[in-house]
């Protein structure tokens, strides 16, 4: 690896406390939350401002060192690690929200913000910002990986919910793309060329979010199926009726006993459910309640339960909220490795039935959870720490899963992205569109220094 | 310009009689419907499907001569204009729909297929393709354009009603991008990239895209208020409040004048109108047809006029869809020039008040109609043929436009696109960002082959 103490030193100079060395800070900063192992940054670097941002990249570009933007490290596919060694940029000290237009539904924000964050500050003004990944994302990670989450399947994901970006080229040239205005035909669209690029395109140093009215009413929902076949075509035909749902999650008969064992005052009964929620005013949610009500009916739903009240909501999306650590408490010990392919929903009851056949061929434990209304599904794979055989397993699970994704006409990531995790089955999606990609990313940082062995493979 | 007779023989030798070069195929493909003085291509191509594309891009590859991509040229800033000579792609004879996929709510295309042939074959099938632009446009176009219309305030332009494109690159490679997948985290957004490219980057040779339920009750109404405010207040509040209007258009009071004369049946109170429809279940178009009706109220609005049968619908809409003639028919044997600014909602009655002032400073007639829940608004300006002041007093009103949509954090076009009729503006708008799309143009045309002398300056 490249020796990038000049650099540093130059970093140091300009950063001054803000520039940190101590393995404690590299430690940190050297893995994320997928199964990876952990490669240390050279340095960390803590920006305070765009204009800073542009300055280290101006000097690493000098020094031809390679820099990784970090959020809060919740990425799965190893997009934080620094593969190549370098500066890890730090976005923490960029978290303030700017502004919130209530008249056009939007707030510009810097990049180390989260979404609960965002959320908290909003709570007075009767919005709320939709993307919801799980975890406690920052706004730049989200809009970087292309982000999405449970209540997709009516907001959108991070992609139809950013208007405008200010983002610092590898040359450190700092750009604005898109605008406030709703729409725009002026030009190509240089957005949603970063978002999902995974920083390697540009550092994204501010963005102007859509914001969303919250609703007059939310009503939440559980029910169970005696097989995952009865509830998969029940989302199906909930969504072919155009029905607006506001969340619709599956989870399986494995995942449902994981809850039972993780919160031992829940007894779910042992079998497939899905979870949904309803917005709009008390008329309209009540008309979609009693519309999908009987649609499960046709598929034999059982064991229904209402939320209407915050408190009781929140209870019930706990239990999804939790899934990673209730899948978990079925095997004490084990780490969870997941997976996230996304398929068109009329293929999405096959996908489901094809996976689990995979699964059991690969003698695995992988309870099902998923954003079963976008198609997106994931398996968390209980593995022992150190189990070889079993990690095998899961390695050629992923790759049988990949293939059928692929065959029926779906993609391999529906929301964690691609970071070095998922580089291997890029030309097998793409094809030749994988190699657009790369020209596109030579175009823009000829030298390989924005977060280098990620999305594309250039030298 | 340069002589491309040895590629136009190559060509008709691969093409036979689908390559034109009669001057009256040369005629109709050397304008659009825009206000550009036409220029002639040096031939005409009609290829039949996507490997001929491809075959057609390389011998004008090898022979570095331009290709026009063109639908049926309702384009209105020169996009379709072969500034620099070269070969026009009529893609008229690829006009097939390929696929309706009623389960996933999507249809695959030919580019060649217009808006209007798409939805009378979707008839059976209770779904409909959304977009729409006023013009027939052909899909290609309207995707290379990055069109919306009237509804695009519910159902999105069509950047969000895409879901995968088939490409032929410069070099005649043929890529696909995105999937049937709903979402996708998966490297760099190339289809985002070729919408509302113009051409420039790519010829779109097959296209995805999303289709919606037809709603089981739609509603639609006219009203008109006492002044421009007003009206443009009721639409940001009914915007604010999240009511879901399928479209909200708005006339002012010189454009009504021009309707009553073009329609001597009507006789519309002279004053500005709101436009609406209202889609959903029947209890849902009714609660939000109250809920507008108590905003619109509250802004002094009066004359309303309902029509839920199909017939008095149309009837209602045949007015906002004739705005052009109407328009018009203010100033019999004039040509009409159309401005495109959009801003964001909080600024588009500050917008529209000051446009009204810069027409009346500039001396012109030029009624106004607009996309107002997008903040997209259209002055019909009406010149006299010949006439030098006039078209003067006309250029300067559209810089002042453009100047004041950019000052308001808006876009010089919200959705008739760049051609070379704006690219004056687009240093103003992007900044830096416009090198980085000549970037991005050079990487994947470097002759510059590919529609050339549209959205960047490259040479």
């Amino acid at each position: 690896m490249a020796d990038h103490r000049a650099t540093i030193d130059k970093l140091a100079a300009l950063l001054g406390d803000r520039l940190k060395t101590g393995s404690g800070e590299l430690d940190q900063h050297a893995g994320d939350e997928g199964s990876y192992a952990p490669i240390r940054p050279d340095a960390v670097a803590y920006p305070r401002d765009t204009a800073e941002v542009s300055e280290i990249v101006k000097l690493c570009a000098a020094g031809r060192c390679p820099i990784i933007p970090y959020g809060v490290g919740t990425s799965l596919e190893g997009h934080v690690i620094p593969v190549r060694g370098g500066v890890t940029l730090d976005m923490s000290h960029m978290n303030s929200v700017l502004e919130v237009n209530d008249a056009d539904l939007n707030a510009v924000v810097q990049p180390g913000v989260t979404r609960v964050q965002l959320n908290d500050e909003l709570r007075a003004s009767g919005l709320m910002f939709t993307v919801d990944p799980g975890a406690n994302a920052t706004l730049g990670g989200m809009a970087s990986t292309r982000a999405s989450g449970t209540n997709t399947v009516r907001y959108g994901t991070i992609r139809e919910n950013v208007l405008a970006l200010e983002v610092v080229l590898a040359d450190g040239r700092i750009i604005r793309t898109g605008s406030k205005a709703r729409k725009s035909a002026s030009g190509y669209d240089l957005t949603h060329l970063m978002i999902g690029a995974e920083g390697t395109l540009g550092i994204i140093t501010e963005l102007t979010v859509k914001l969303w009215g919250v609703p007059e009413a939310i009503s939440a929902a559980t029910c169970a199926f005696d097989d995952i076949d009865a509830a998969v075509n029940a989302v199906i035909l909930a969504i072919q009726s155009g029905l607006p749902m506001a969340r619709i999650e599956l989870m399986d008969e494995v995942q449902a006993r994981g809850i039972n064992i993780y919160n031992p005052d829940l007894s779910l009964p042992e079998k497939p459910h899905l979870l949904l929620e309803f917005h709009g005013s008390p008329a309209t949610v009540e008309e979609q309640a009693e519309a999908f009500g009987e649609i499960a009916a046709e598929f034999g739903a059982s064991d229904f339960k209402w939320a209407t009240r915050t408190e009781e909501r929140n209870r019930l999306w706990k239990m999804r909220h939790e899934a990673y650590y209730a899948a978990k408490s079925l095997r004490p010990g084990v780490e969870g490795l997941t997976t996230d392919v996304c398929v068109p929903i009329s293929a999405l009851a096959h996908a489901i039935g094809e996976a689990k056949r995979i699964i059991a061929e690969c003698g695995l434990v992988a309870p099902l959870v998923g954003h079963v209304g976008d198609g997106n599904f994931h398996l968390i794979t209980l593995l022992e720490p150190g189990n070889d055989t079993e990690k095998a397993a899961a390695t050629e699970m992923g790759h049988r899963l990949a293939a059928l994704a692929l065959e029926l006409g779906g993609t391999v990531t529906g929301e964690h992205g691609i970071g070095f995790g998922k580089l291997k089955y890029m030309s097998r999606e793409h094809g030749d569109a994988w190699d657009v990609m790369a020209q596109v990313k030579r175009a823009l940082d000829p030298q390989n220094i924005l977060n280098p062995g990620k999305v594309v493979q250039i030298n």
